[in-house]
């Protein structure tokens, strides 16, 4: 079995670095700034609506390294496979993580496969690792964020997590909610390599939107303000909240992202994003000041300021 | 428990580069050709005589970007750690983690943690990747190989396999089979930068020195001639093999290689591999000739030659 799965990989993947087929592979670096990431993927369950396990292990990490700023370029894909995993759907995932790299512009050029005992896993995990060169000199970083800057995001939150939630909760929507697993290096590299100033991006995953404003907000000492009218949430998505019990700030997106910009710039910032396809829903949603009295300050629907705490637990486990 | 986690391992692992505390890691290349690799670790029990999962992951990732001829730099972890893991464990392991990246040069760049429910995982897994850098202008590669090469392993075989197996079957031998897991960069780096043409380096892990050769062999589309009298097996090891069934020839290791020299270097090679802590039982095993009947034939004690074959199935399954 171990040697028909790794023949699937590579009939897969196959390209001329994975087909190296040594303990490494080698390359030549793009340029001398380069990024490193890495992410364990073990979302239940494992195909979900608007994608699964594989797609989301692709953009999650080319997420990753997109949000340093930096270029995604190579891939390696670690499966943990249960015994008993149909091979129908291995099939299906690796055929979608081919998709989700080629979309996204990345190589897989190493990999690795185990197989554990049935009652030893959980179907199937996955690790992507990622490497990304970094081209332009501009520093992107939670410790850049200033005072005045603009806080933008992408589009309507909360959509991944909630689509994770129906499937588990068995649930149907009248309009099913998909996720909105996306890899955003595209739309990042349009906004980074204009003659714009990014202070920081970082995608809203575990913990959503309140998790991800209180690092930067903690790491920048500053106070992050937003206004809850300008928070983008789709209809159906507030509904399964609401009846799931979800604060939608909370919920992980895995196509989203939030960009801090200095204000003068926020204008070109928005209209450069609203111009690809992952950004159509870009909105401007908050501005960033001295810090105050907490990290994240919402103000909400009906005018009154509230404290947004940094998540306490975890509200969703195993999401991604 | 999550943070807890997380803070474990910053304690453990700090360093400038992971101190950074972004998506990804950002750093400078030390030169432009580089490696890559990546590997999951689901050995049972956690822990073994000689070592436990957490040096397996560094060393074995050390190990594969010392075999494409790279010097290993940073490491990525990824841990997926299954609900009810003992805390002492996991520290343990940890620590170890850490004197083994040190003990190798390797930094621990960046790193994940997912928490799975109890039953849903086996204690541990750990995926580590690598990057290494390649500062000279030799193909370290199974397709140099050449007929004339001499093959010569860098010390005894079967001793990782044994370890486990024997700890598995509970039984305990009158002196205790240590795992031989090791980090070899600084034996390669010795033998590479020296004025030496190597063809090819691999480590001889799951499927043992039999498979290696076999996959060798078949990429280079030679014979490979060992002598089973030059094969160093310790006779603890030889003894458990005898008493659970199992050919030390298809033992894994995780501290052991084959190294590809031509004939007129082997000496040289040998000298420098034995001068070094994990080459002292350094030998020459055997022979590349032209292609004859197949890829691999042993030359018994009692002078009979035989085809060595590859691994049908895994002989030891989560060995590594």
């Amino acid at each position: 079995m171990h040697q028909l799965i790794e023949k699937m990989f590579v009939g897969a993947f196959g390209n001329s670095l994975l087909d190296q087929g040594h303990d490494a592979v080698v390359f030549e670096g793009e340029s001398e700034k380069m990024a490193f990431t890495t992410d364990s993927y073990v979302v239940q369950p494992l195909i979900f609506p608007g994608g699964n396990i594989g797609t989301l292990a692709i953009n999650g990490t080319v997420n990753d390294l997109a949000m340093s700023g930096a270029c995604p370029h190579y891939l390696s894909v670690g499966f943990i496979i249960e015994e008993g995993l149909s091979m129908e759907t291995l099939w299906t995932i690796v055929q979608s993580m081919k998709r989700a790299a080629d979309e996204a512009g990345v190589q897989i050029v190493t990999g690795d496969t185990k197989v554990v005992d049935k009652g030893k896993g959980d179907g199937l995990f996955i690790n992507t690792s990622g490497i990304g060169f970094v081209g332009h000199s501009q520093q992107i970083h939670p410790s850049q964020v200033r005072p005045g800057d603009a806080v933008i995001v992408n589009g309507d939150i909360g959509r991944h997590g909630m689509a994770i939630m129906a499937q588990r909760e068995g649930l149907s929507f009248e309009n099913n909610i998909e996720s909105d697993t996306a890899p955003l290096a595209g739309l990042i590299n349009n906004l980074v390599s204009e003659e714009m100033d990014v202070h920081c991006l970082r995608d809203l995953t575990r913990g959503g939107m309140a998790s991800t404003l209180n690092e930067i907000a903690s790491v920048a000492r500053v106070s992050i303000h937003i206004d809850e009218r300008s928070v983008p949430v789709r209809e159906d998505v507030a509904g399964a909240c609401e009846m799931l019990g979800f604060d939608p700030l909370y919920v992980a997106c895995e196509g989203r992202f939030v960009a801090f910009i200095p204000h003068n710039h926020a204008g070109a910032a928005l209209k450069i994003m609203q111009a690809h396809p992952y950004g159509k829903g870009a909105r401007l949603v908050g501005q960033v000041k001295a810090r105050s009295s907490a990290p994240v300050i919402m103000k909400s629907k009906i005018g009154v300021e509230r404290i947004v705490d940094m998540i306490s637990g975890e509200q969703l486990p195993r999401i991604c």
